[in-house]
This record gives structure tokens, sequence and C-alpha cells, in this order.
């Protein structure tokens, strides 16, 4: 415990009641309350509502692009009409990079097929961008690390096609995307070092369908910058397959994406002022951006939606929170996370702290339960709570990622709680023109919503403060 | 303590182990032999295989119809493709009873609309049953049993509407049905006492839809028969609605369903014999019969492949049970239970005497956990393995029912068990015509199949023996 700070140890004592009758008949209140929560989400569907209207008036919500200021105007008016006491944004410089024409084809002596082809986010174009002549370059296809070390020599004036599958025995679907996930981010520069002329990637999914997912890769600095694209697992399998027999096979790729000036988002965020700490600030958060293939339903139209909701669904309840509760909606996480270090640099006045900070950003999957950062008592100080929220599903309480953007939160001794909804849809959709709402259930939508509103409320009412 | 007999304690009691360390061994063992039953299911998929293949290729399979006998093939060919010890099948009567024409209409001085109908399963026909001239009477809404006998007085001559949706705060969906179901099991007989001449039923679902919902509905004996029907969530808000101002209005109501001769229909069984308890027999069941209007694969082709799936997985592991363990696929779940009666009967050999019966009939859903019958020791006997299935999403062990077909069997000391999916999604498409392969997640049904494998094994190997 020596790394304890006294903000953190503020955080682990849990209120100490006077009586064991009166603890009793506290558990019986909050048990009520909460269950009124869920039945309140599950009986007015408001969250399904709003993720529906994001989805389908908004939709698309790429960085810097059309679509994500029409989300922040969606955002501040929405928020806007549930009368929290203020709802303001916060300027932030943003990358902006746009998707163009994006074809994909092989063939060989005997065969010949157009593939399912997307750019990944922040790719230069192909010789020539839109209408050019693309790249036709042999293929060498690359499996693991180890794979692409041996057969680095072949490389030259070549396509490197990473064709390595998320591991389907990992339950979590996020670890599994977690470990094949560099061959996306990474890949493009591994390969030009060894003169590789463009990359194209097995999509991240457990899914056999013929949807490229997209996502954002980086290129390493004074590497050479070559093309990099996603393909559907479905045509990975068959260029696999086909690379083993094909006679002289040529891959021909075209890119028109590019690069554009750097526009200005904003972070949107409603405040509620706490009735006795109001110094101490709770955020629940989202991001509002999205990828531009589908509707950015699921990644993070569902955390966003659940940010608003909880917090809506206490408001709506009555309930008089003791801190200050925030719901931020973070401007550019695919890109680049500028919205959350701009908040992590500037968004909250002099005097105040943050204590919480609980993210959704893994889609509208069924309640699983919450995850903490790795902290000294992080994960005793929330795991009392499992008791309450297990018969809503919510009975994995375990240490692990929080949110990419409120990970930027670094105030002393702030804890930082990641949603864990039901994981093995969310990579069917991730990244591709499949998030939509078709992808959402309303009740585990809902539950979501709930459950995170039963967590701020049990963490706000018990644990002491300061 | 004291209602134990010898055989329930002896289910309770775990082997002992001779020192920690062995302990601790024999428990890494276990979770790496656990762990490749799961990787083996989601890499493999072959439980999602089978499923297909049972939805597509052989679909609907009401009792007594083609199907149904259909289904019994399908069923004796693979399993007999297994290289289990015998596959055996035991004749059952089963009720036969057909759907035929059903439409609906309701039709005021304002407004008319058709309405998506269907016959409740063992309804008899309106007169003339197909092409005949149906039933036009006024409607009296009915919304929950106190309105019943409130409005009794008004349902002469009428076909009484019950709209008594399912409680949408209830988390675990099946407990919402079970307490919404007694308007499609008994109304009829119910409005009947009090003249009415038909019944309309609100669907069975949480869901919002123009998806009528058929299921199983009883008449009780000098009750006059009334035909009754299902109508959409979507319907029934409307007509609840319309009654509310709607001047000289009718519902005009076909059904040519009719019940036909008892055929013979059969249990499906596939045995492993144990290599050192032949004579104690464990069972792992799902029921082969579906309704009409779907294509059975939630309900419960899910729960037919779980079973053959999670000994299959335990039979190419190497693995070598102690007892002997039973895939039984029964007859007729949905129209009486004549298959699990046949089998609770006849289904065992003199000497044998079965320990464990598990059973799925709830769906694809991904793994939420076990629950067992409620008998002194049960939970007490199988809630050890919580730790070994956590991981894998199955936290939730709690007492409650197994399955409608394994809860026959009555032998002294059994330990009843059913497998628990995710909810959500199952009264979705639970007796509809979206019961379709489009339903299932495969890892999800994967996961379940796996998990249904763990506990078995888990069992066998760590439960003494008399």
């Amino acid at each position: 415990m020596k790394n304890l700070t006294l903000a953190q140890f503020s955080l682990l004592a849990l209120m100490a009641l006077p009586t064991q009758a009166k603890a009793q008949s506290s558990s019986q209140s909050e048990e009520a309350f909460i269950h009124s929560l869920y039945a309140e989400a599950l009986g007015v569907q408001q969250g399904y509502q709003w993720l529906d209207d994001l989805s389908t008036s908004v939709g698309p919500r790429l960085s810097g692009s059309p679509g994500d200021s029409m989300a922040v105007l969606w955002a501040v008016e929405t928020l806007d009409s549930l009368g929290f006491d203020r709802v303001f944004t916060q300027a932030v410089d943003v990358r902006h990079w746009q998707r163009g024409e994006e074809t994909a084809d092989y063939q060989s002596a005997s065969r010949s097929k157009v593939l399912h082809v997307t750019a990944l986010g922040g790719s230069v174009p192909t010789p020539g961008g839109n209408g050019g002549e693309g790249i036709t370059a042999e293929v060498i296809e690359i499996v693991g690390r180890d794979d692409l070390h041996a057969k680095g020599h072949l490389l030259k004036g070549k396509i490197a096609f990473f064709n390595e599958p998320m591991d389907p025995g990992l339950i979590r679907t996020g670890s599994a995307y977690g470990r094949a996930g560099w061959q996306r981010w990474g890949g493009a520069s591994m390969a030009a070092k060894y003169g590789a002329v463009a990359v194209v990637v097995r999509s991240l999914t457990h899914r056999q369908d013929d949807f490229p997912h997209t996502g954002a890769m980086a290129y390493e600095e004074k590497v050479a910058k070559i093309p990099a694209a996603g393909i559907s697992t479905n045509d990975a399998n068959w260029l696999s397959s086909e690379l083993k027999t094909a006679k002289n096979g040529h891959f021909h790729l075209v890119l028109g994406c590019k690069e554009k000036k750097r526009k200005t988002s904003y972070n949107v965020i409603a405040e509620w002022t706490g009735s006795s700490h109001s110094d101490e600030v709770v955020v629940v958060g989202g991001h509002l951006d999205s990828w531009d293939l589908g509707r950015g339903t699921q990644d993070d139209g569902a955390g966003v939606v659940h940010a608003m909701h909880a917090l809506w669904l206490l408001k709506q309840s009555g309930y008089q929170p003791h801190r200050t509760h925030r719901i931020v909606l973070f401007a550019n996480e695919e890109f680049g996370l500028d919205g959350a270090r701009a908040y992590a640099n500037e968004g909250l006045e002099a005097g105040r702290k943050h204590v919480i900070a609980l993210e959704s950003d893994g889609g509208s999957g069924a309640p699983r339960g919450f995850s903490v950062h790795d902290m000294p008592g992080a994960i005793e100080a929330i795991k009392p709570f499992n008791k309450q929220l297990a018969r809503y599903g919510c009975r994995d309480w375990a240490i692990g990622g929080s949110g990419a953007d409120v990970g930027q939160i670094d105030d002393d001794g702030v804890l930082l709680i990641g949603y864990r909804g039901d994981s093995q849809r969310y990579f069917d959709y991730h990244h591709t023109a499949q998030d939509n709402m078709d992808s959402v259930h309303p009740r585990e939508l809902e539950m979501g919503s709930a459950s995170i509103a039963a967590l701020l409320y049990l963490l706000d009412k018990n644990l002491v403060s300061r």
C-alpha cells in the first residue's frame, strides 16, 4: 500500500455505517433504487431511441468530417434538452483523413477475383490516388511476427499480406484483437523496412464474411510510407489458399485516400453539480467520433448513449449526487485521442479534481461487469458493489483497461473504470460497413446504461470523501 | 440434511484429494483440459455446422409431422457417424396437430386493418375451418387476471383479447415469460367460462414487431373449446389503442387448424459406456421437435446441438468417462412432453440408474451459468465448479429449473441441471417464423457446448461414486 496517495486512500475506505440494522435497511433501499433504474431503462428504452437517432440522422462521423460536426451539434442539442446545470464544448484540433476510391483484385495464370478491400485509416494513397494506376505486385503471405522476419528478404518490391487470424480460443474477443492488432497498426512500416511496396491486412474479426475492417495505422518516422489496406476474412482465406498453387499471380490495389488539413472538432460536456463535494468530479464518457464505413453505432455510439443515459437515469430518479458528475463525449478517439488529451490537459477548472472516470467503448453487449486500472486498492474499492449488480449480469469485476479516452486522465488517485458488455459480437461490426442499428439489441443496450448508472450511484453514495 | 438419500449424499461429497500439491496440479490439468474444449469448439465450430444442417435441411419439425420424422432420421444418421457405443431410438406415441389457414382483421366505423395472427398450438378451428366463414365479434381487452374477472360479464358472445405484456423490468426474460404465460396457456378456457367465442393473445415477447408467436395452449375439461390465436406485439398495441375510441368495431378471425390422428415419433439416444461405473447414467439432452412457423433453430435446435457437441467434444479429446453418458434427444416436448415421459418410464435397463441429467432448452445465447433443481445439497454439489468455468462467462450458479424433459426423470437423488445462456434475445425468436439460423451467433453457440462439456467432465471426474 506504500504507493497510496491520500486521495487514493479516500476512495478505498467505504463509509462505515453506524449499525447493522441501518446497513441492512440502506442495502435494501439501494436494491430497490437500483431496480428502478433498470425498470425505467428497459421500459422506456430512451437510450435505444437516442442511438437510433445518432446512427441514422448523423451516421458516420470520422474526425474532421462534416459528420463529425453534425455529431457535435446533435450532442449539444440532445444534452441541452436534459436540463443538466451546464452544457459546453471544448475545441480540439483534430486530424482529418479522407477515404477515396478503393479497389483490389488478384489475377493469376488460372484465376481472377475482385476482393473486398478498404484503406486502413491514415494510409497514404497508391500512385496517382483516385483514378491512378495503383500498385500491381506479387504477394507474399506473412503469418505472425516470426514469419515476417523469416520472409523479410522476399518482400522487396512485393505486397506483404499479413494474415494472422485472431485467436478463436480467447474468450474475451478484445484480447484476441489486441494480440493480432500489430499487423494493422504497425505492419506497413515493418514491411516497408524490407522494401515492400504495400500491405494488405486480414480484417480483425472472428467472423468469416465479406466485410473489410478499417482502423487506425501509423507510420514509423524515417521509414518509407507505403499504402495499407484491409481485406475481408473470406478474401484473406481465399487468397491464402490461392497463393499455395497460383502461378504468375499479381495483386492490384488502388487507394485514393488522402490526408487533409487539420480541423477543429469539439469535446461535448454536460455537467451536473454535486450537492456537497462539487470540487470532486466524476466523468462518464464515450467518444463521439467514429469510422466512416458504417454508422458508428457500436463504436462508439453505444458508449455515447451509455454515458448520456446513465446520468439521465439518475437525474430523472430524483437522485442528488454528492459529487459533480460530467458526461464527456470525446472528440477523435479513433485517430489519435486528440479529444481525450485536450480534456485531460485543460478540462477542469482550478481547485477541482477528477476522482472517478468511467468509459464505455466496447459496444452494446449485455452487461458482464466492470474493470478497473491496476492501481493499489482500486479493485477492492469497486468490488463490494458486485453483490448489488450481480443479479443484472454484472458478475465480472476485474483489473483491466478502462477506455482509451478516460485513460488519459491522470489526476492523483483517480479511479479509472471500464464498462464490460458481452464481447462476442463486437468485432463482427467494429470498423465496418455493418456498424449500424441492426447490430443493437435494445434490452442489452439499456441494461448497460442502467448498470453504469447503478455503479455511479453506489460509488457516489458509499465512497467517503476527503 | 435430513431428506438426503444415500444417492443424493454421494453426489454432494467431492472426492477428497490426498495432498494440497496434488489438488493444485489436478486443478491445473483440469484448467488446461477445459480450455482445450473451448478452443476446439470455437476453432472448428462443429456445433454451428450441425445446427445449420438441422435448421436448413430438416427445418420445422412439429411432433407427428413429416419434418419430425426427418429430424429423427437426421439425428440417427448424425449420431451414428460419431462412433459412440450405440445409437438407438425409443418409439413414442405423440400428438399431431396441424396448422391451417389463419387470418385476422379488425374493422370499425373509421378503420380497417389486417393483423398478423397465428393459431396457438392445440386450438380448435373457427367454424368451417379452412375456407370457412370464421368468427366475427366485438373485442374486449383484458389486461391481467383481475381484469378478466372484472370484465367477465362483458365477454358473452365476444372475443377476449388478452393483452398483458411481459414485464420489461425482469432481467431474466424467462421469468417474464413465465408470469405472462397463463394468457396463452389457459386463457381460452378462462374466457369460455364467461361465454367468449374466441381469444386472441398478445405474443409473449419483449420485442415490438410484426411476428405473431405460437405455443401450446390447453382446454380445461367440460368447458367449451373456443379458437385461440396469437397476434404480434405491434398489432396488440394498435388494437389496444384503437379499442379506446373505435365505434362499432368487429374482429374477424379464421383458423383452419385441426387435430389429426396420433402418430409414432422417437426419442433418439446415443450411449457412451462408462469405464468404471457403467450402471450410473448421465443424460445430456434437448428436444428434437419444434414449432412449425420457423426452423426450430433456437427452440430447441440449439439444445440438441449442445447435447450432441458436448459429448462429442469429450470423446474427441480422448477422455474416458467413469459413468455411462447419454445424449437424449426427446420427442414432442412442445405438445405434452410425450418423449420425456416415455424416457423417464422406460429409458433405462434394470440395474442402471440416472445420477445426473442436464438439459439445454433456452437457445444459443452466450454462457451465463447453470441452474439446479431445488433439492438438498444440489447447489453445493455443482457450485464448486464455478471457479473453473467463471472465466468462460459461467458465473451464475443458482437454484432453478433444469428443463421440461429431464425434469421428468425422478430417479432417487438424480441431479437435475439446466444450462443457462444469456436470455435477452431468446423470446425475440421463440415460437415464431424468425426462429432460424440468422438468430445464432456461432461463438455463443459453441461456448455453450464447451461449457456443458466442461461441467460434465468436472462432475464425472470429481464426484464420488457409491
